[in-house]
């Protein structure tokens, strides 16, 4: 009998460096709302999204390849950028065949840290892409590492979920010892019925965050499942949709 | 209105960088079986703990001061030392009037990297504890940081069902912008039922690991509430019970 690869789920970006990540596949998870967005915008046709780190390469870069820029600071759009960090700006009829240059803190600095280990393979997860994510991770029989982007190291509660609904979909693939992934799961569990209550329920932080800056909507679109059910993977300094 | 002290937990020891610990209690945690058995060695008479890092320091100042050394390095008693980690190997016939000199991994390290960031007062909890943790917290109206041990870096549910065993009871009385607490006690309200029955089902590494050992007794100890109701509380390098 084959041995089953295994899967760990690294709560913040401070614990990634507990992992191997160099034959794994990294999935990084910045549910509100970075990789949701990434999903939406390549789901809505988008030629490729580029992450960076900082502000100003946003705007040099968005210029030097007459792309669309966007991104937020304390939840406006950042000085000098054009659009933000919700799906519900990157509809089809925007966005296809454009590049969007989207500069994200948290989930940006893991993509980089997992780059920068040698980490074999990154795609992005979000619910709007839960089961293209799932799907993937099954096919390729590989380790797994769930890489929470959590909110400057700190371990929130969305990513969690995530990583717990991913788990629980595909953990009779894998070898699961990591307490983890096994707490995370029994979170998504208990919450799963609605996980928008949840979040209220349970104070998550960038619940209270976003609902004081109007976005109810952004919320519960990025706690729904395959709602723009792609998988965006890493390659050559850019997010593309996987083929 | 009196602002209510702030509590956070922080589920590894390499989150607890992100917190103020300078004016704040901060609570050790390492239910699997460090924190259990020095609240249960000070209950039943030890004069005090003292909490060493290394197996050879443990035996040097053993000799020094003619104290009980202990300590286990993986599942055995380390080589050198007298006794182990479990609780039941220190009945008050046995331990009253003794100093137990304690080698342990990662709660010990923790307790030093709270010392050197300057925290305000240290505390050990653990279930045997739990409720002289809580009155202590809500009796001194200071900040918390809830500090799991955790294995290796490595988040464990032990520890963390602790602390949100804690919240649970001690929440009304602090400001709580912490996911982590929120997913703690979440955890905890999810297991509290049976805590055994809990760590089991959910495949809990440690749960694993010392039943490998037989030590189902241990468990079950260290998971039940009060079995030895004092404060451990750290003074000039030694856990004496707080008066």
């Amino acid at each position: 009998m084959n041995k089953k690869p295994s899967l760990h789920t690294s709560l913040s970006p401070a614990l990634v460096h507990l992992y191997d990540v160099s034959n794994a596949t990294v999935v990084i998870i910045d549910v509100l709302r970075a990789t949701s967005t990434i999903t939406t915008a390549l789901y809505n046709g988008a030629r490729c999204v580029i992450p960076v780190d900082s502000v100003s390469r946003c705007i040099e870069l968005g210029k030097q390849i007459d792309g669309i820029t966007a991104g937020e600071r304390d939840g406006k759009i950042a000085e000098g950028l054009e659009y933000g960090n919700s799906p519900f700006e990157y509809p089809k009829e925007f966005i296809e065949g454009k590049t969007l240059v989207l500069t994200t803190t948290n989930g940006t600095r893991l993509l980089h840290m997992a780059l920068e280990k040698g980490a074999k393979e990154i795609v992005t997860g979000s619910f709007p892409n839960l089961s293209a994510v799932c799907d993937h991770l099954i096919e390729t029989k590989r380790d797994v590492i769930l890489g929470c982007a959590a909110w400057k190291d700190r371990v929130n509660m969305e990513d969690t979920l995530f990583a717990g609904a991913v788990i629980s979909t595909v953990r009779d693939h894998f070898e699961i010892n990591c307490d983890s992934s096994h707490m995370s799961e029994a979170m998504y569990e208990k919450g799963r019925k609605d996980l928008f209550s949840f979040l209220k329920k349970n104070n998550a932080s960038h619940y209270h965050r976003l609902m004081n800056f109007g976005l109810e909507k952004d919320i519960r679109y990025c706690l729904t499942a395959d709602g723009a059910n792609v998988l965006p993977i890493y390659s050559d300094g850019k997010l593309i949709v996987k083929s």
